[in-house]
């Protein structure tokens, strides 16, 4: 992995995935003590930023592959951007995704022209069903994070970071990237250490899901302990990635908690502050920054809303406990 | 006003005014049966275009009349505009509010810095109050919307729309625009004249105050007959402007008139589809280009999301009535 993949990826995404604004409020300055800078990758096509490494991925393949058409498992932003990505190459796609993913997910996902094969998250190996699915219908398996064609489109969101932060005179940054499986984490990672090494990526999770945090602290893999769903269903990943892993482990870190109710704060500020709707584990990164500023340096933090993708009800209850006014 | 005045305006907002992004969703196209971009302005520096013209206007004085400080009267956006423009530049802002504005949009002007004046909206005049305190106080007036800089300011939203659009491939449509004033609408048709002439400004009101279409219709001013506050705020003016109306009646129409009903189901589509914070004033153009196709030509529709400064009660309450999952 290296920074040429990831501008290949940009070339071929050029035109289809959208630059995402870099956006920033003075309340949310006022509330991190420091300016804050938030890349709006809710506002992605398929509502995140999942549908970069998807359309790398589906893009990069041979089309005597491609054609066969592609398999994805994902608790549902992956779902949505292998379905978009498959769509738009006109080939089929299969997605494996949790029985008790987000609706609004399961519903996208179809709704995008895949085929939907829902698994139980407590008793299924979703890697299995995938990997007998892809080889009985001759389908190319997607992965959602440790993949170097999906790690080098997610990184073409750290270009984008680069670019656009250095137009507001910010070279020197602490990055806080929403991360489950790391590919997101690791591929910012990779395009700010080429473009804008004075930045640092800060992978951010939510409390009892902080394996990529207890990893990079120890220098090896760790595991969660539960691998139940939580309120954060988007980053909820039982490890990082064998690839990503490495890459994280000589360029970022620490890593940084939050609480639910912080994720939700977020969320609530989101909305009044930027008029953006985040997910909640799309609203980690932003809670770090926030609420968890001890742990940053410098003058300025730049952080990822990494999705959008949340079912009304929970939406409503995060503004109903946690918003102003 | 002509398309120079805009370009100059442009030229003064470049590195101030964001960029906004023109999105899109499969899911939006198939509700309306034709392909929809919107233009996020809710994203705008202040949660609306109306910084746009507010820049534009206080960075066009010459700097002995603006050290001396500015005011506006506005339910809201405007206020915020102005306020945020003046701290940029160092000057004092004064800012008379309707007593009944939405407390988000009151808090906010207050917490830009602005000095924050209150009066009855059924009984007393807002532009005898400005114009007494700017002559007391040596203050300049900035206009919410019947001012050329202001409308030159605005007009630069069109120039975006029209190289967005072009990026697109789209150079024909209906372009629908959320009009109280016309300040935003009459901008956005000089600017579109000039860089896409294939496209047609349609003005979008709130049933019970839709005066600039009725006075499309007409040929002449008319006014509303309801003095009182609407849900759409934003957009509740008693006329369109004497400025902003020969514009509008030269390059406008015919006006499209929504209900309540559908300007919250438009906030519930923007929250699920485009994850975005809509105010009901700022998303009646997409209730248009939703629900009303029937008025509409051509296989694409651009639509404005004017603003998102919503209180909180207001938003929940659109979601749990209007929207889906």
């Amino acid at each position: 992995m290296d920074i040429e993949r990831i501008e290949a990826a940009a070339g071929r995404l050029k035109g289809h995935a959208r630059v995402t604004p870099l956006l920033s409020s003075p309340f949310l300055d006022d509330i991190a003590g420091r300016r804050v800078l938030v890349k709006a990758e809710c506002l992605q096509h398929t509502g995140s930023f999942k549908y970069r490494g998807a359309r790398s991925a589906v893009s990069a393949l041979p089309e005597d592959k491609r054609k066969n058409g592609v398999i994805a498992y994902s608790s549902g932003n992956h779902a949505q951007g292998v379905a978009l990505a498959a769509r738009q190459f006109g080939v089929a796609a299969v997605i494996v995704m949790p029985s008790d993913a987000p609706k609004m997910k399961i519903d996208n996902t179809r709704a995008l022209g895949a085929e939907v094969v829902l698994y139980d998250r407590a008793n299924e190996d979703r890697d299995a069903i995938g990997t007998k699915l892809s080889e009985e219908r001759g389908l190319t398996l997607i992965r959602p994070f440790d993949e170097p064609e999906v790690i080098a489109g997610q990184g073409t969101c750290g270009l984008e970071i680069a670019a656009q932060a250095a137009e507001l005179g910010v070279t020197e940054a602490d990055v806080i990237v929403c991360c489950g499986g790391g590919g997101l984490t690791s591929g910012i990672a990779l395009a700010l250490e080429a473009r804008a090494p004075g930045m640092r990526v800060r992978p951010a999770e939510p409390e009892g899901f902080d394996d990529v945090t207890r990893s990079l602290a120890s220098g090896r893999i760790e595991h969660n302990a539960s691998s139940a769903n939580g309120l954060c269903d988007a980053i909820v990943t039982p490890q990082p990635g064998n690839l990503t892993f490495p890459i994280m482990n000589r360029l970022c870190g620490p890593g940084i908690v939050v609480t639910d109710d912080e994720a939700q704060m977020a969320m609530a500020q989101a909305f009044s502050r930027l008029k953006l709707v985040a997910e909640p584990g799309g609203a980690v990164a932003l809670a770090a920054a926030l609420y968890h500023g001890d742990q940053l340096d410098g003058d300025a933090v730049i952080c990822t809303i990494s999705g959008g993708n949340v079912d009304r009800a929970v939406f409503l209850r995060a503004l109903e406990q946690f918003g102003e006014g």
